[in-house]
């Protein structure tokens, strides 16, 4: 196990009807002045919206309002939240959405502190001394963004993706309702379950020997996603099953899974060039690339992914042949993918072979290699796409 | 899964030579005149109380030192920590040392900006609503009180144990080096670990149905002591082995495994009387007890403990006969604490048998009830500690 410092100071109120404590929580961190963010129109037709301003007015508190965040959020839209942050002089900013709503307000809470521009910032590593306090309502499990110190923007010229990291960028809470996300179509929702499975393996698959007690962890938020997943797209309105989701996607992604031991990554960096070009739903990009990545870097370590084929899995295990045991493995995730109503390979996701030149220029490596686990080079990268083009179950 | 809050603000530092970093956290959190709170002389002898000095000298921060905390921690050496405070107007404790050194200054923390008598707090529910902030450098991995809310003190007259929970007891930050448990005595190194698997015990046992999130958290620790606690106990210089045990012992109690559903806690309080009149380790206590309580009440819930007896003890699932499995996995639990040196009857504690009404008593239940798996009257108590006093392997 490596050294780490293990930091998760965000508090979660987790449970039924819990968006009326938004008021009181907005309070509670300092917050006079709120900015409201959130996405499209769902919040507002499903009362959501309404009743978290009843919350805030409640406790006295003044906010603004600032909705239209898409999917995989735009600098756009962050340049405008500043400008409303500044001109009302807000002192909190409160989102009520999902993962994309929370990285845009991220990206708005460091740039209203900020002389320059937000956009500084990311994938750049320069390092983040102020935001605004933010607090969320989640309204989708999948991002983990409500307990992470992480924010994935787009910049819409040139449709760039990059992201920054601090622990200024934890929310100081995050409410978590599970019956918000009983209206969650069946795509959206497997879309979100792909993203929380992929958080964990990214960390799952390490260099670093010894691990077991995160090894553990890892495995006990994977079997839950595997159980509870086709149960809540079978029944959208199961709450059991949308509880469990919605906190082992927080789980997933607050790092207590991941400390102390080398972590990958590459699976969400490919991803994020597919959602960047095509505009797909990030968990649909993973979907996707991730068995292809597996199926790519196995060879690197097969006892891993045999123990990933039977402790997760289930498989049971080929002591003659481990190898065989490994693919099995990696078969059952894509398997479980499709049986979610995942898209498997790029015809599936409306992505196209031939662009997969401009996806590894934009992935941006040139001679370099990059990567935890197996550091690949941008032939790498070419190579998984094209797995990925003629994937099947 | 119940509603819940789940707060962790503590910051973690884990890993080789961490304890140098004392004086850089003291100062972050706002530690200006420190008092060092310790137990006996291994934190003199081993030379860490010397470097956690020179790391405060370095960043400027004044100390004074309080030794001398025993097991069981008292409340005689809390009063005199918290004249002591007062006296030379400390605004930060560190703790070097383990669950009691931390539980004994969290005592002191409430009791400095309290008029009245710090035990005021104690068993009786009454709310903290200032302390002392608090750090540690944690020297075993056992009470999870590095991470956790509470604090469990012995009244000298009449031996009374008893506890208290904060959110303002959370200590600041933690420092973990797994190191610096190389040299305890594995009699130690496995009260510590039963103490870890008897937090997480003591979640697992729930009536709330549908966790499968905190179930699949709880297994992971638990195979986690399973497979290190006897590699650290074969070999006290297993560096990879100590590491394990000691993150899972924070990630058994700080509550993480067990949010959103209802939590037992009698083999705990059961436990505490038996240290409270013997002074014998917490960890041995629970060891005698724990086993016996699963054996009282296994029958509320069968397949719960088949549960337990299958994914964590590895025994096959008797699908005809399902209380077999469950009786494998509590004889499992035993044999293990056996195997690792634990005592696991009366005899081997040095407990008596006829001081059972005595320790009835003592726990004080009349003619009420306690606990959330299966609630216990003092019969049911009294009837745990007669299968604790003829318990084999």
């Amino acid at each position: 196990m490596d050294n780490f410092q293990f930091y998760s100071p965000t508090e979660f109120v987790f449970g039924k009807e819990t968006e009326n404590e938004s008021g009181r929580l907005v309070k509670k961190y300092g917050g006079s002045k709120v900015l409201i963010h959130y996405g499209g129109g769902s919040a507002v037709k499903s009362g959501l919206l309404d009743r978290v301003k009843a919350s805030l007015e409640k406790e006295g508190i003044g906010y603004v309002l600032l909705g239209g965040v898409k999917p995989n959020p735009r600098d756009t839209k962050i340049y405008e939240g500043i400008e409303l942050c500044r001109k009302e002089n807000v002192d909190f900013i409160l989102c009520v959405g999902g993962g994309s709503v929370i990285d845009s307000a991220k990206g708005i809470a460091i740039g209203v502190l900020y002389d320059g521009d937000f956009w500084d910032f990311y994938g750049t590593g320069k390092k983040v001394e102020r935001a605004l306090p933010i607090g969320t309502v989640l309204t989708i499990a999948a991002a983990g963004s409500e307990g992470s110190p992480g924010s994935v923007v787009t910049k819409e010229e040139g449709m760039l993706k990059r992201d920054v990291g601090s622990d200024l960028l934890r929310p100081k809470f995050s409410i978590l309702n599970p019956e918000l996300t009983e209206t969650l179509p069946a795509y959206q929702t497997a879309c979100g379950a792909t993203d929380i499975m992929a958080h964990v393996f990214e960390r799952y698959f390490t260099n670093t020997e010894e691990v077991e007690i995160s090894d553990r962890l890892c495995e006990a938020v994977l079997m839950t996603m595997i159980k509870e997943t086709p149960r809540a797209i079978a029944d959208p309105h199961n709450y059991q099953a949308r509880a469990n989701i919605m906190w082992a996607g927080t789980v997933a992604h607050n790092d207590i899974v991941g400390v102390g031991r080398s972590q990958d990554w590459n699976s969400h960096g490919i991803e994020h060039e597919l959602s960047g070009l095509y505009d797909c739903a990030h968990g649909a990009g993973l979907a996707v690339i991730m068995p292809s990545w597996m199926e790519f870097v196995y060879k690197h370590n097969i006892m891993r992914f045999a123990q990933m084929a039977v402790r997760i899995w289930g498989c049971p295990m080929n002591f003659e042949n481990p190898e065989e045991t490994a693919l099995k493995g990696i078969a059952c995730f894509r398997r479980f993918l499709h049986d979610i109503g995942m898209p498997i390979n790029f015809e599936e996701l409306g992505a196209k072979e031939e662009d997969i030149p401009v996806l590894v220029e934009k992935f941006g490596l040139g001679d370099g290699k990059t990567g935890g686990f197996v550091p690949l080079s941008s032939d790498d990268v070419a190579e998984i796409y094209r797995i990925a083009v003629k994937a099947s179950i």
